[in-house]
């Protein structure tokens, strides 16, 4: 159990690492998206007269030779960066030297993130859409190949009416393009310009071009007023957030299906081998584990949700150092929403249907008779339908 | 400490209160849009042929008379009737005999209960947008009344930047403006249609129409597949919950912010008397109560969305009647949310910024003066900041 | 859709209907507590010398004729009561004249209330106990009709090592065993009397015993200091919470278990037809609704537990009246948990296993037929396993 | 944005990297506690003959060699290991033969990791609980400084009555005892022994000695019976997760009351230059980072304790691999707690209250007054309050 208490260290070397946190490795992510962001601010100041085309141009050169640099691997974040934003401005600085300290003016480190954090979001919310068209490709290549066999309709979990691997498919295909849908829409919030709101209260006497940089990096609008920026911090990530959990706890609702699907006891479908595992204890078993770890996935992504909407609640507007925390539980759900997604997929394409264990249970084509009694003879529903429920009057279990 | 075990109550009646619930109380808001829906499905087995114009016009007509009847409050639902829909076709039924056993053809309690619930949904919707552009005007009100007032602009609670009246209010006017479009956005997943979709699996040999109660009722788009319907349970809940929780944590933000500037030490606001209430010990005291409960309301809201994304989570795929414990959190964040920001409302127009006693840190202008040396001088903006930081050093307190 | 404000309702009056909220309807359950509060602290008040006896007397006759008055249904607490606290010390001011003004001395609505509350919940955790111990006697039964009945073990949802009626039975009689320990535990929280910390500063001037009241209410310790009691509201409450969580989720994996084993695929239990429900559209269903309610139940209490941690998050220490809105949930919950545990206990009793249904996987002994072989022919268990997982290689689906 | 799927990788090698997640690195803190486990277990096994003197032996000097090497840095847990258990199985069987395969007779992974993990969440505790003491102390040496300067008291965040520097420590000293109490009784659930339970049904046909490894490990009690064990899954953790989000809440509220205490406009206290942070853009200010960061903790907390909830909610009993994902959020939740603990202590020694700027409203002193009135003039309280109320009567705001 090591605290950083017992470890003797100098009292702001604790501040620090209390602070910094995780941010040296979780930033990681979000260089190339600071570089695009200040790659367009200087080139705003610039436009603006602001700063000289000579250092602008040593600046988003330094900069690009910086994420290439880091790309290869030749430097990473540290701890006594802090973060990627001081990393790159320091490294900057060392490299250009005077020009890298007109970067920042007109800008806030708050202003800074949330640019290149929507900029992230925006690619993040592309590739989780990109594994869901994906998952949809997996469903339909299953519907092809399994669709026609029939399956319990359920409702309760009991045999409700009949349905197919077709009508399965379907419905869960329903569901992913909805979640495509709430994805794109997820973007509405991502796709705002923060940049040029400063620490949340503008520049004053600085006479920057919003538009400018919105239109260089692709943001729809510019978020105005300034006051807006700081005090939307949370909504666009737990818009993402909550687009996640409903797609995870679809694949959640898959797995369940499946889970029980592959029982002994129901036997209507087999896993590809790879997909299970063995048993330390038992010789003959193998384990869905992936399916019940698709199972859990939705538990983390609603905490990840729960997570960031806490973080804001209750705050006095304008900037706090709280936000800080939203990044975690982001960037955890984001992962793990990709990473699902494209092993469901893996799933479904090893997935089979065992046709000859299925079996109906004879009551499930009651409804489609009580409609045939309307139909032929006129009855009304309700006398239809008690008809037939005395053909199936239950027994007593032996 | 009530028991139903204590009460003697035979077995079917404990049965009965545990499964019915509140819903017999909870159904009341759903009446009308039941008759809306199965005015709609009656009127399309009649374009079908599947109901005689005789009988559908009987139906229509007991329908109104119910609706109606209970407007007027002359009947209400019973714990007996389990829920509006029971009550309703029974009341039908001995109204007008055994057309009256037709009208359910087709249909299932499953796509019955979602069709009224989502007709409810939209309606509530808007509601909760009517109230909040009547917050927004609230808030264009104040600005127009003290918006010239200066504030400080505030990041980690410090004065930052100088603000005012009017740039706070316009970021939480820009706030109002999103939670309306999210909610706008949230109807997508409100707006499809689920009837005719029975109990999840259609109605074999059954052929319906169900264009055509899209058409009747107003929705976007029918609900395709049928299993698709089941299996989105809970989404438009959510989705609604979540554009609800967001909406209250602003409201709360600036609640917080309230309670900060009502406080002896900032005295920067006063309230109108109305929303402020005595102390039983403390005789003295004008609490801000109002505004206390409005900072905690966003918990509760997100706490109906938690509940929300709960029940549905890991359950297998079909109907299963854990759906019916969404209906109380959806409904308690709803009113919730429409009180809630109508008070909101009431309080802004009863508040005065107090110009006399809003004082500006004299730091609050450091960063106008970097910046001016930058323009005037051509310093870096790293260098300017220094030399403006050497001026302000810290004192240690007293 | 009804607001408020559409009602034009006075603004004192809308304000009234946010702040009171349901406090008229949730105190019902609360009046007891409060009358047994305020008679130990009239009788305190007359010990120190601070109410003469007549006083006392009076004021301790009149709450006992309020209590019984209430209790025979002759008054109720009204929305312009606000909540019970102002209801007993109007009502009791009209009863008994200037005497009742002054039973609020030494005392403000802050610990007043607190006290009414943790009453209320020592005797609201022992009838929840009291409902869990029904539980375990029910699952006694059970075992004690079934216990022998064999069935699989199940890890990953496949058959895994033999098991019994009896062991799965014992398995939930100790986690509700556990219950029984988690609730007393929470009671520590709930078990400290905060009568005398006043508004949470105490009473200046005024010498109370608090040692007194805390005695004649049963409370096993006084909570010092004062600044400590409304530090510590939630804790208790959360406290409980957390407990039901728990042990809805016991009962709601149960419900899992007997959902599971109530297919027609396992077809392993028979339920009591009382616990079932018919299908309004499918004649031959029943279904087992009330243990999927069960399986619901632990989402809801869980979003209890949620709200009131959350309510209490980042608040400024003292009174906050972001409180109230503890006991809603807190009320909820309990409720949920007493009917929940009790119906759980019926549903066990009328619960069968079929024991001519369920049939053991022949891998099922493969554990110990490789513990054989360890113990006859002495090899280490790992060789065992892979000699036994060779028998069991693992067939493709047919 | 790097997907596995897009790496080329291997089918196996992607779902190794989905099941075994970050268990590699997670479980280094697991090490010496499986080492423990695993001596214990192997003693056993020799006490009952199930495992000679000299592999016993062998097994338990292997396993002490391999947590000195651990230690010393020499090996790690790779990816290829999945986890610490079968890394140090694996390795013991590589350094002493086939001993090390005669090991895991009796045992199951399932009982393996939970042995483990109780182990380490019984030191986890602890630990907590002395960074807890340590802060307890940082408050006691706040109060001896500065406990004489007076505070308002407040309610509503109004000026209430009159409070000190003492009493507001005083109550949190209160908060953080009631913490130790809390985490001590988290340790119930924590110390029932797990070990012999092995997959959850138990060692048909192996005689082995529950209750000596219990003694040898010591925990308190043997968790019977066998299918207890893996239905309590998730309820220790939670419960130390319940009372991490409750200390981490004081811990909160606590940095509430100091945030604002140290905004201009209050001044109340002056934090140590260590625990501050500069702004990026602006050079006056001094930002208390450190306590906005403690502010935001508790939902991170909180979050963890709902993810762990919501992963064991509704699943059916026996071992499911989802409870796998309980140990990231534990583990997360454990080291903030302890970081948060810690620097909170550090903030305090560095934290002064300014009592020349602290000024109390006059009305403050009006309950006492009150009560004053009642003592020498004999007025009920009620009347003594009203005629206070009058001559405090609010005046509108200037």
């Amino acid at each position: 159990m090591s605290r950083l208490w017992d470890k003797g260290l100098p009292l702001d070397q604790r501040v620090l690492r209390y602070t910094a946190g995780e941010d040296h490795l979780l930033d990681d992510r979000l260089l190339v998206y600071d570089v695009r962001g200040s790659i367009a601010h200087a080139e705003m100041l610039s436009a603006q007269g602001l700063l000289s085309t000579e250092d602008c141009a040593a600046i988003c050169a330094g900069l690009g030779r910086l994420a290439d640099s880091y790309a290869a691997g030749e430097w990473s974040i540290t701890l006594e960066d802090e973060d990627v934003h001081t990393a790159l401005e320091s490294r900057l600085t060392d490299a250009i030297g005077a020009a890298g300290g007109r970067l920042h003016l007109g800008r806030s480190r708050n202003d800074q993130v949330l640019t290149a954090l929507r900029l992230y979001l925006a690619d993040a919310t592309e590739t989780i859409r990109s594994c869901v068209r994906g998952l949809q490709d997996a469903t339909t290549r299953l519907a092809a190949r399994d669709g026609d066999i029939t399956l319990p309709g359920y409702t309760h979990m009991q045999h409700a009416m009949p349905s197919s691997v077709r009508l399965w498919s379907e419905g869960f295909a329903e569901a992913f393009a909805d979640a495509l849908d709430g994805l794109e829409a997820a973007k509405r919030r991502i796709d705002k310009n923060p940049l040029g709101s400063a620490a949340g209260y503008g520049t004053p006497g600085l006479p920057l071009d919003r538009e400018l940089t919105t239109a260089k990096l692709g943001f729809s609008q510019t978020q105005v007023p300034v006051t807006a920026v700081q005090l939307s911090r949370g909504k666009a990530e737990s818009g993402l957030l909550f687009e996640i959990t409903l797609l995870l706890q679809d694949i959640g609702r898959m797995a369940a299906d499946l889970l029980l699907f592959y029982t002994q006891e129901f036997a209507y479908v087999a896993l590809a081998d790879e997909v299970t595992t063995g048993s330390s204890i038992m010789p003959q078993k193998r384990n869905p584990d992936v399916l019940e770890l698709l199972r859990a996935a939705s538990a983390s992504a609603h905490a990840c949700l729960g997570e960031a909407l806490m973080i804001t609640a209750k705050l006095p507007s304008g900037y706090q150092r709280d936000l800080q925390r939203l990044k975690a539980p982001l960037f955890r759900a984001i992962d793990l929403a990709i990473d699902s997604v494209d092993i469901m997929a893996l799933v479904l394409d090893g997935l089979q249907f065992r046709a000859d264990h299925i079996k109906l249970d004879d009551g499930i084509f009651a409804t489609a008779e009580a409609y045939r009694l309307v139909l032929e003879e006129g009855l009304p529903f309700r006398d239809a339908y008690q008809a037939i429920a005395r053909k199936f009057a239950r027994q007593p279990p032996q």
